[in-house]
């Protein structure tokens, strides 16, 4: 699929990532921002566990929820913000791993709402192995004070 | 709904809790445990806002998550352990408030499998404010090394 | 919740279902319109099977996504129609039973989307059982040729 | 992937389908069996619709549904059965079309539960266009009485 972007959308997406504390306190970072596709890494971080010391499903959500909404905004217009209405997340395989990645890309784009789907990955050593899946609905927020990037 | 408990189920979900790094680092506390019924509260805070300034969506599914995961744990047998397999989350307003509230129940116990539901609710000075709603389901594991509580 | 509506909302609601020829073909019927809450019923028919002889878990979501479709469209604009963006089914129990009910309600009302929720309930004799629950996202289109209603 | 089969994995898939009243009324037929992917189809018909005379979303939900139950009973052992314990649509597309096609495929089997995801296509004349998706979770049913295949 080709997709439509408006203007620097690459800027726009790491400005709104930088503007997230919660990804800052989670230790995640971008690894890369294609059009309808981005990329977050994290390595593990006991702070951020459940009770039998595997990652919170929470925090691989997060992971996934963010990469899929910044990949929603990489297709919106320069005046828009993104919010996700609602998300799914299965849980494959505890989140046990040195280090995670989450994908999100965008698999249906649209003028109100965009379609997006998320995968997460834990690696250990040279391993990768699948954890999680998420499936979101983003909303292109226009014209509504405070909600922009 | 009655639901049967196994021995002391508040202690052990009170302990389940208190092994969660994420929790802590979320700010976030027991406020009650009753049978199939969690409930947790934090305070806002910015390092775990998205990038128009409310609570990050993956940390309020992590609020829920947790009072659903340890709503589940409260029925289940004292050997057994919590995971999730799958979470949805709806989003129906931004996380925006003083404090929030997570609340989880049991709508459907199993022994293999329960169903839950979670509510998160904004709080600003008295006013209450429904956000997001959950809908979980929790596994039963039992005698898998590692997974207990 | 009290909700606003507009003009005749249950004769826009009864009209929308005639028109559904899936309803017909699956034996349902409206049992009651109130705003932002809608009923149907039918009998079990094995003709709407899986090969357990259980209700097919597409039915009992056709039912439930009927009711709160409608539901949402209750308390929409007399020239808007409505679509459902996303709805995730939790099956709790087998599709066994005499009757089958299907609720529908909204527990968010907006200008552009709506949330909603429903329930399922197999009948046997005076026996009433909560087999599934939804929930949906609705959305609230306007302007779009053929989609009214 | 590469997945483990039981035996004649395909006889029973079809056997299972074929029990199924809900496909024959629905027009659904199976179009390819693999391990741990089915794809089904059928043409459109009216008498499934909803109000705007589209495809109604619970129909195309049965269709991916049942895609992804057998993708996953065709990689159980011989005495199990398949049940959804939860399933997730996207529409992504209003139901219109001559033609549809489900697909479903397991991503991660497993010894209890299976996650599967689902695609709809619809087909006019040679366009195919990418209508819903479906992510769901199937249990792995042994020993309970009724439920096998």
């Amino acid at each position: 699929m080709t997709f439509e972007t408006f203007g620097d959308y690459e800027a726009r997406v790491r400005a709104g990532f930088a503007a997230q504390g919660a990804m800052e306190t989670m230790g995640m970072q971008i690894d890369s921002v294609a059009p309808g596709e981005v990329r977050i890494a994290m390595p593990f971080d006991a702070r951020l566990g459940q009770q039998h010391g595997f990652l919170h499903a929470g925090v691989i959500t997060s992971g996934m929820d963010t990469a899929c909404g910044f990949a929603a905004l990489s297709l919106m217009p320069e005046d828009a913000g993104v919010l996700t209405i609602e998300l799914k997340t299965s849980l494959m395989a505890p989140g046990k791993g040195e280090r995670f990645e989450y994908s999100g890309r965008v698999v249906k784009p649209g003028r109100n709402v965009m379609f997006t789907e998320g995968v997460a990955v834990a690696l250990d050593g040279s391993a990768r192995r699948e954890i999680a899946r998420l499936s979101a609905t983003m909303m292109v927020v226009r014209g509504r004070e405070g909600i922009k990037g």
